[in-house]
């Protein structure tokens, strides 16, 4: 996986600068909320999204200048949706990639706050028309688009019906809407939203669509089996959480073993998606096989 | 009032349909987030801030059509921001207009997550494209203009600073701020989104921003006013509770007569800023003095 990992450590960098850039400098009345931002943002994420968007675009000839920005505001969206499911109300975890959570250090109103302010600020970011007018077709449909794969059809949608989960038995059917909501929602916009800022057709935006949503769910599944099968120090968080909680998870319902063939199955659903129209589809290859290896 | 009180209610009528019409049914594995997201939409709100960019938008010989969702979406933000307002963590309200707080009724959680989703939604409804790509460039500028006075430069940046001032002796200039930011943002996006949606000149658009940022400065001094004497029967929630906080209000800084004399000029500076294409200017005028004398 040598092509993926130079490819992820350079564009990683790329968002990371694009990020602080994006970011309000740590000042002024508000300097208190910048810093919560700024601490949840930069916290060691792998930016699996803007990076997919990226991938995308450059897959279809697209430049990464074109995309970042609007890949960034995926990144910020990602963070302020951990940054509220944290909270105590939600998963009540005082551990996020091995550091304390951002209500653990600057305290639950800052962090509900600050999730508040990057998720408006992803929406500003994805608008913003440094094109000019020419662009804004364009803008208004990222707009769109992530707000609806992010919102209560999507993302957030998937947490309500993950919190209903907890109270009732789950079902595999019930597990795989949580998993394509909770996670593939915004995956698969990461993927339509390369597309879209490279140019593509409208067929073309809709199949990266759905090798986000697949490579999605088969980074859910192996996310529930690293919960299972990992130790806390690889995890940067506590192991078995989802399962002592009474979650539904892959594993628990079908066992490790054909969880894996399942997430195998949506990895290659995933690279059968990929339209003709993307002439350097390496890095899409090898990041819907990323997905779901962590999980070994 | 009488111009304005059936102004306000055959408006406030309009924007309820609207609201029914964009927000999710209650069904499917997250209804229990769509009913959250109703009961806190649904709550007897005055709609201040969609009847004004409404009001903004027909003195400029706009329709109501031309601007009815995106003044919806407006509603949705306000409604996000109290739903996430009234949390423990953040001002610990039971009631809000004499019922319980969503988070009473529906849970912390579901709370946070029906704000998070109202957010989301408004920016989708503010992108979305109606009236084809020739629209495209209003409304990418209605996200930018709306996402910039709603977040960490504007509304949540106010509350954040009011976070900070409550463990500070607050000065008269930083209870300005905060005002400003808490409730003067929203309200200068609201008449500036209406400027915007009847085809306003950026100079018109300029002016109508600082039109309804003076009326949101007046209205929260009104809000300050009536916290110190109105009855909780009369207020719908518990009154002096931002005095007994520690949180710095203006009768407490300036007592109330100066109180009653900075929200009347302030009302006058509004009005002063009516530009002159607005031919129908009698809405506007009522409007900044209603913000006002509610507070008497």
């Amino acid at each position: 996986m040598t092509v993926l990992a130079d490819y992820l450590a350079a564009r990683q960098g790329e968002v990371d600068r694009a990020l602080d850039r994006l970011l309000p400098p740590v000042a002024g009345p508000a300097a208190r909320l910048h810093e919560t931002m700024r601490y949840a943002v930069f916290g060691g994420g792998k930016r699996l999204r803007p990076v997919l968007a990226i991938a995308v675009c450059e897959s279809l000839g697209g430049r990464v200048e074109d995309v970042l920005a609007p890949a960034a505001a995926l990144e910020m969206i990602h963070t302020y949706s951990l940054v509220h499911d944290d909270l105590p109300a939600m998963d009540d975890d005082d551990l996020r990639r091995g550091r304390p959570t951002a209500h653990k250090a600057f305290g639950e109103a800052e962090a509900i706050l600050a999730g508040d302010a990057l998720l408006t600020l992803a929406f500003e970011v994805l608008a913003s028309l440094p094109e000019g007018d020419a662009a804004a077709p364009r803008r208004a449909r990222a707009v769109a688009l992530v707000a609806r794969e992010a919102g209560a059809a999507g993302m957030v949608g998937g947490q309500s019906a993950d919190l209903t989960a907890e109270r009732t038995a789950a079902s595999l059917t019930s597990l795989e809407w949580i998993h394509a909501h909770k996670t593939g929602a915004l995956l698969a916009a990461s993927a339509e939203l390369g597309a879209l800022h490279a140019g593509a057709s409208p067929e073309d935006c809709r199949a990266f669509a759905r090798f986000g949503h697949a490579v999605g769910l088969a980074f859910q599944i192996a996310d529930d089996i690293l919960d299972r099968t990992a130790t806390a120090a690889a995890l940067g968080k506590t192991p078995g959480k989802d399962e002592r909680a009474g979650k539904a998870t892959y594993p628990a319902l079908l066992g490790v073993d054909a969880s894996r063939q399942e997430a195998d199955r949506l990895a290659a659903a995933a690279r059968a998606e990929i339209p003709a129209a993307a002439r350097e589809r390496a890095v899409l290859d090898e990041l819907a096989r990323y997905a779901v290896e962590r999980g070994r």
